[in-house]
């Protein structure tokens, strides 16, 4: 084979050993897959590393996804259990951890992925020093501080997705509802991914118009709240029906990896350290919008909430503070 | 909810029923999600239609993907048991059916999957009766040619995925080994999808270079025999790394889709009615070199075979032929 | 070359006479040229039939256009003189039309395009019943009044591309002094395209928050109202410097045309029938924010505005219907 | 201003100075400017500085790009005449120059642009020491040259636009004939850009199937260079038709910027040091096959041409040559 190649073409300089704008995903699960394809087939990433302790499973997966280069010829995929591999990447996403089990307490479960994020993290940070790491699993806003605190990176650089997710699904029932383009639609949802996300009505506004302004219309807001707790539900809801979520999470974190490639300083609701920002004085991470481009998490929009919201994303930071503190982070 | 609706924006004419540019995909397995999820990545398709008799499966899979909507504004999303939802598509993919037990001969499969097409395919044509249906399902050409016969639609119309895929997978591991785009890899392998598909060694090229044109070389076609075995093993692998696979079919399927809705008149090694082509007299389903455009296939490129390669190719057109007629189509 | 092209492919069926997505511009100048260049790179349209008065331009740009489809491989272009390669297009462009000479009075010059555009209109029409006009030529929103009249479409179906321009130009502006995405800047500018246009200043948020709300609150005003200026300014001063403006029309109009091809019901400020609207009586065009789609525009939004943003919309629509009055349209 | 922007946000950290995808094209003319709308619109790099002597052009045409980033919100746009603003760039297209004048000799022309390059090297070398500059200007292959020797750069890190766009154009005549699309058209022509470049017929095939493999085929081989002929002409008739060509030659660099951006190890016909290569001994620029990626040019491919093919190529080496020593470079 050595000589077909060397009669068929002429070496005039070393390739690059990998692309520029290079991706790692940690964890190669449905979720890890998802984000995988989605950078892939929209052309965030030139290449990416996957990386599994699952041998054959993360194996297959990069077999998979290269026998699909024919069809999406400008990238490059590697994977296995080495991070070797994940050598120079400007982005890493974490989707990797356990799932609660039966019986199990929510500390459990982060003592449990407190322990293996012990084994990640220093590993990426060490072929990577200048990596942006992006926390997907879940808790995903204790896991993102605690991923903060292994790495030794500087805050800007270690965010978690957070409720950019909770935030484009609120949307996409509205813009549904309106029968107008999501673009159109706008909404924050901020605080904790998940059950306790603390929705900000009176950033409502479809075609620039609010919809939820007027902080005395109570009938009104029913209808906003109950759409919220559809979006609670909803996660809850596919996990029935299909027994996990991967789609939509992967197009959120392919579109966060897309501002951080392609330095777009573009908005998200982002898990970044809250501390000083919405008078919140404890150290920890929670969503709020933030502006993210090539370096990181630049700026912080501070929106002008009311006192309920004010005091439920404070509420929140308590919580995670206690929960921090109880696992001896 | 209607009243915010009314009092935000005036309604001057009707938004249309359905999008241009609309795919139906029936299946909602690691398969068919693969295909929809490539074709709505790479903006493929406007809208798509997801089918399953799974309602659960398919409602969960239907609103994962609409929630990530937000990160891909343009497409449309609908799913359900319910084939009046696939009205006016363009494209049908096919990625149902059972998949082979242990014990279970490869007749009994295709027996089994013959009763579910027959209720498929009727319900598709009658929503859509100009579609170009897409069959994934294996096994493939044979299945491709009961589409055929059940659907009524001219045989243009009516196309399996085939060998596309196997010829991915051979180019691939020769971008990877000459470090060159798989775009400038040029290779066939055609017949029957699988185990048994026929390599067109004479069409290898790399950079416009023959590879494997001189005929008496024998020792240099070992090098590329090899490469295809491995290509007829991949499968299996992935299957036994990961349990099934999913993202390159899906690729692979998203880039014929790409062909018929854009009306690009792409290359592809599609399965299709062989009859009068390549001196093949049966009426059999199998891979060609076709052009494929917003009406279908429109032509068979007449590939000058080596005399073994014609002569495999006849002989898995006889073997498709004996396995129909054994399954009594 | 028929022999050739005979013993290399056997045909199966005939290909499509036109693609779906098939776009048309009339008048291959600077900005028709942007239109068609903005339109092709971006995938919005397949195939695109180029249509000019002047034979040889229309040629050499078809044939530079023409060259560059290796690069561009999913699109088709035509162009010529005849209308009849229009044939089943969605959308089509205007661009055409004389520009105001020296010591031309504006009437004089609507006069001039208003028998151009009697020549023009009845021949797209003719070949494309179904299309979407989008009319680009100056003084945008009479010649979009005209070609309504001159059509006989429904209005829904011929827009303008109005201030959709001048509302880009703004935001781009602000995106710049933020350090924000333009996507996370929300602004209106309505009313006619150009020096009168009316800024929606109510409407301006930055990362979802209102900038400019308080209605007391006049100094700050001032800043928008400079950007404002600067903005209406900045196409003399582009005319200036280069002597046309195209790079920034051809993708403004190119996003356009993504929303009726995809059907994405995006919002755009576009010039449109505003009778009934906004508290307007006369039968004039200038522009409000619409939601656009597959069919055209469905609806326009309801903006509350302040009492001198609509009253100065409300002069422009007089002042539009008394120039419509002086060109016996 | 300043106030509104701090009491808006909250700064994290320092936005990165420049994106990691940076352009710089030198020279704002139809060249330059079709190169930076297509690798903008085509999202090839995420940030373009246009550099230009004339302030006023160069001005005018980056506010008029400015203006369109609503429609292409991922990238940032710069421009002016003074190279600072170039620093870190990847990729530098150069297309300033003088163009021939009547009764002008080609010696004084590159004598002329000689002295102008002279200018423009140095100081994109020296704010980006690792950037890759792509010739555009004409006479391609001495200009080519005469860079790689006033930068002082690696010689594969110095490239001309070269053949890349008469091999796009033949092909394109080839696709339209046989209808099928042009990436199964292959075809290589060499040399030097425009009148006497060298078809190498032997590489030529349309769906993988050569046409003019039969060397003593010479009906057939008329039939190909009456293609060629035409290709050769049609720069000319688009000069003719329009006055410049603009469209191709901006979408073939935006191809080749693609592929050093993206490291996808793509084939080009790029000029570059032929020395050593296909038995040419001289220290010319000429195009030849190239493999392009992040690090410039890594292999050349050794097509095996006929005799006629070899010589002309030769030939064509011999004319450079000579006229590098006469312009005493």
């Amino acid at each position: 084979m050595e000589e077909v190649i060397k009669s068929l073409m002429t070496q005039i300089s070393s390739p690059a050993s990998h692309s520029r704008n290079k991706l790692t995903v940690v964890g190669a699960g449905q979720v890890g897959m998802a984000c995988a394809f989605a950078c892939l087939t929209q052309r965030v990433a030139d290449e990416i590393a996957l990386v599994d302790i699952f041998a054959d499973k993360v194996q297959g997966e990069t077999l998979d996804l290269q026998h699909g280069i024919a069809f999406m010829p400008r990238v490059k995929i590697f994977g296995g259990s080495d991070y070797s591999m994940t050598k120079d990447s400007k982005v890493c996403i974490i989707s990797a951890g356990a799932r609660q089990q039966v019986g199990e307490s929510r500390l459990d479960l982060l003592a449990k992925n407190f322990e293996i994020f012990k084994k990640i993290i220093p590993e990426i940070v060490k072929y990577s020093p200048d990596v942006i790491i992006l926390v997907v699993s879940n808790p995903v806003d204790i896991l993102s501080y605690v991923t903060w605190k292994l790495s030794g990176l500087p805050h800007h650089r270690v965010i978690g997705s957070g409720t950019n997710l909770d935030t484009a699904r609120f949307k996409q029932l509205i813009s549904l509802k309106f029968g107008i383009n999501i673009q159109s639609v706008d909404m924050w949802i901020l605080g904790e991914h998940g059950d306790s996300s603390v929705p900000v009505y009176s950033s409502l506004r479809v075609g620039d118009v609010a919809l939820a302004g007027n902080k005395t219309d109570f009938e009104n807001l029913k209808i906003w709240e109950e759409i919220h707790k559809t979006v609670v539900r909803s996660a809850y809801e596919i996990i029935h029906l299909k027994g996990y979520t991967s789609w939509a999470i992967g197009l959120s974190c392919s579109d966060i990896c897309k501002s951080i490639f392609h330095n777009t300083n573009d908005l998200h609701a982002l898990s970044t350290l809250a501390k000083g920002l919405y008078d919140i004085n404890d150290e920890v991470y929670i969503s709020l919008p933030c502006v993210l481009g090539q370096n990181g998490i630049t700026h912080v929009i501070n929106l002008p909430l009311t006192e309920n919201e004010k005091s439920a994303l404070q509420e929140t930071a308590k919580k995670m503070f206690k929960l921090q503190r109880d696992l001896r982070i």
